[in-house]
């Protein structure tokens, strides 16, 4: 057997950690929830068939799945299988397979891993877990949902220790009406470039699209274009000044107007007109996200989204949607280092054993405290109560039960950061609301 | 593009049933933590070598994970990877690579999907949830945990709404000694053979020990221990009553004495010494633990696990470690007909709208009752009062909230499932308690 060893790409937490985690799966649900989002999970694979028709370049980040002693069984009728890279592809096939049980628009969310086969850096991971709504409407989807999404991410960051952040909204069909007004046609092609610019820098950029076809000219225009952002409605004019006239532009000016002018009334200062976004993904064609830390920029982008119109159809009815992604386990990468657990363990107290033969006396004590929903598990020796609180010590349990060693063998408990020790009922004892879970402290 | 279609194996669920399943991982996961145990997460991939180096025969059920588009980058260094088929091989690694930086003893749940390529039965999946505890030491592992996590499933199951069950114990220790005392040393195989004695009955068991083997008074002997089951330690007398001696036999028999009877003392009628009990995993070596469903006995065990000794050694030290693992996704596929959400979205309140006009109004509704949390949701569309009521009655949501409606410009809240409306502040109203999240009702 080969020395136990991590797998690069594939993290795993310490206990300590995986409560920070957690914390940040607690608020992301409950914030999603209380927006009215209901919960799917969809399995980890998907046909490959599937899975590379969707998106840019997905094909090399694949992962195969096949069962290793399938051989001569290997049915040909079984699709070929990967595991999803995101969670948008599978929804959307959820969403065509169960649409006569749906109620449309239908607001989902999505916690799950996914998994790239892509070489792992800085807070890109091969196994990582992403943070998913989407709303999905059959036939047409109404406007406001592209403001709504990222006011549920405002209100779900403004509950966690991830210090400012700012929403960075953009609309596709600006650069798409730009740059068909300007006679720049392969519209993908320099999305792809510009999504380079904080990466590369503007000249960069500029050679970038002379190289892929476009005139100087053209290239200053669309650059000019990618510069410009603002925390309200005053990038159109800016937009305007540039002098450039097209239909499919217009109404992407008053898509992302719509968008920043309601951020600014319910997110004031979150979110930003910010024309450089464009997405990889080709699917995306109305409004997009990104995220940044501010501070971090550079990082890029930790919850990223957009609206679609054809990723899932039936061929009688499509489905469009909008959607918005925590890139959570990349938000942790960065955040992590910052923030610690008040303890390892959920436990809240431990009781102590005077002798081994007050095991059955400790697991009633720990029953009674369980009840009224405070975590405690029984020491594990009836050794001398220094030890016993050393056990505790270790695991920042910040309780320990002493039961029957008070007067007329009451028990008493024991704060051991203070040494302050007191009669306790476990009926009726409660700890200080911040000692009774493990908190997350920055 | 083939037509969308469900993949063998994989089940998903709707979202009402979703509710229900996170209903069940509420419980489960509180009850866990109620009783110290710490979350960890593994991720999903391990070394094939690794995975296929444990258990019987798992071979055939591994899930071999490769990039998609390798080819020639692939590197000889990287070990060939599958998907965790369950969660005790990846926690013995994980307590492995981290032993220095964990306190022992180490109390952990882990609950994420595993995957196995078996064909497809009922109950039995491809991708399916575990929920696991185990508590694993350094050296030595205290007797006392073997009879404390059947108690912590017997809580999490008693909140559940799960019917009837029966927590069934035995000692690996005791078939063994057994076997060994009349003379049958192939234990391994025997057990196997025990292990269908609910399947396949006591003739044709007797009839696969005899093909194996054992003479006619072996079988009938190891068949006689095998029907042995008993609420109380009177198993004890029961087994004796065979003449069989063995000193492995004698500390089994006391091994379970001690299991059974803090059963009987801390979960009286929950918990039974069934001597048929024998687990398929070759790496456990005393207690061992299945579950039924009281009533459904040949669906088979929804919740099992055992002591293991050897499972983690890294060569100086090794990790005893008991656990015991409920097989959600197998417990819900029998109990989800017998259950329904009393609706199949997180919203209590739908935020009616008067005109288009209105909405950033209802936006502000919403927050401030999402502030108090009460999940709810602004209408889609400012349609007629009797078509935004339809839309919530489609979905359940129990209330709609009308801004500005009443006497001067006062709110209104209606009651859809009774008609009534009554004036209301979205900061001060409260649903009742039983409408304001989903609820699972049987």
């Amino acid at each position: 057997m080969s020395k136990v060893r991590p797998i690069s790409g594939f993290p795993e937490w310490l206990p300590s950690e995986r409560i920070i985690e957690q914390h940040f799966l607690d608020v992301i649900r409950e914030t999603f929830e209380l927006h009215g989002f209901a919960s799917i999970q969809t399995r980890a694979v998907e046909p490959i068939e599937r899975l590379s028709s969707q998106g840019e370049d997905t094909d090399k980040e694949i992962y195969a799945v096949s069962r290793l002693a399938a051989g001569s069984e290997a049915s040909s009728r079984d699709p070929k299988l990967g595991l999803h890279f995101d969670l948008t592809v599978p929804f959307a096939r959820y969403v065509l397979e169960n649409a006569g049980k749906l109620t449309f628009p239908f607001r989902r969310y999505q916690i799950q891993p996914v998994w790239r086969g892509e070489r792992p850096q800085d807070g890109r991971y091969r196994e990582f877990t992403q943070c998913d709504i989407d709303i999905v409407d059959a036939g047409e989807l109404a406007p406001q949902y592209e403001a709504e999404l990222p006011l549920v991410i405002a209100d779900a960051f403004s509950k966690l220790p991830i210090g400012p952040f700012r929403i960075q909204v953009n609309n596709r069909k600006i650069p798409e009406g730009f740059y068909l007004g300007i006679g720049l046609t392969d519209v993908q092609a320099m999305l792809r470039i510009v999504d380079k610019l904080d990466k590369i820098g503007p000249d960069a950029v500029r050679d970038l699209m002379v190289a892929a076809g476009a005139t100087p000219e053209q290239a200053a225009a669309a650059l000019a274009l990618a510069q410009i952002n603002a925390p309200d409605e005053s990038f159109v004019e800016q937009v305007l000044a540039l002098g450039v006239q097209h239909e499919t532009l217009t109404r992407g000016l008053a898509e992302l107007s719509a968008v920043i002018r309601v951020g600014a009334e319910h997110a004031s200062g979150l979110m930003v007109a910010d024309l450089k976004v464009a997405r990889g993904l080709d699917y995306y064609t109305g409004t997009v996200y990104e995220t940044q830390l501010i501070g971090f920029e550079s990082y890029g982008s930790i919850c990223s989204g957009g609206r679609y119109d054809a990723l899932a159809s039936d061929g009688r009815t499509t489905y469009p949607g909008v959607g918005i992604s925590i890139g959570l386990s990349r938000l942790l990468a960065k955040i992590m280092p910052t923030l610690a657990a008040t303890r390892s363990t959920p436990s809240c107290v431990l009781v102590a054993l005077a002798d081994e033969s007050n095991r059955g006396q400790g697991m009633g004590v720990a029953s009674a405290l369980r009840r009224r929903g405070i975590a405690c598990e029984v020491s594990p020796v009836a050794a001398k109560f220094g030890k016993q609180i050393m056990f505790a010590q270790r695991r920042s349990i910040p309780f320990v039960w002493f039961p029957g060693s008070g007067e007329q063998g009451s028990d008493s408990v024991k704060d051991i950061r203070s040494g302050a020790q007191a009669v306790a009922s476990p009926s009726s004892w409660m700890p200080p609301a911040d000692d009774l879970r493990p908190r997350v402290i920055a």
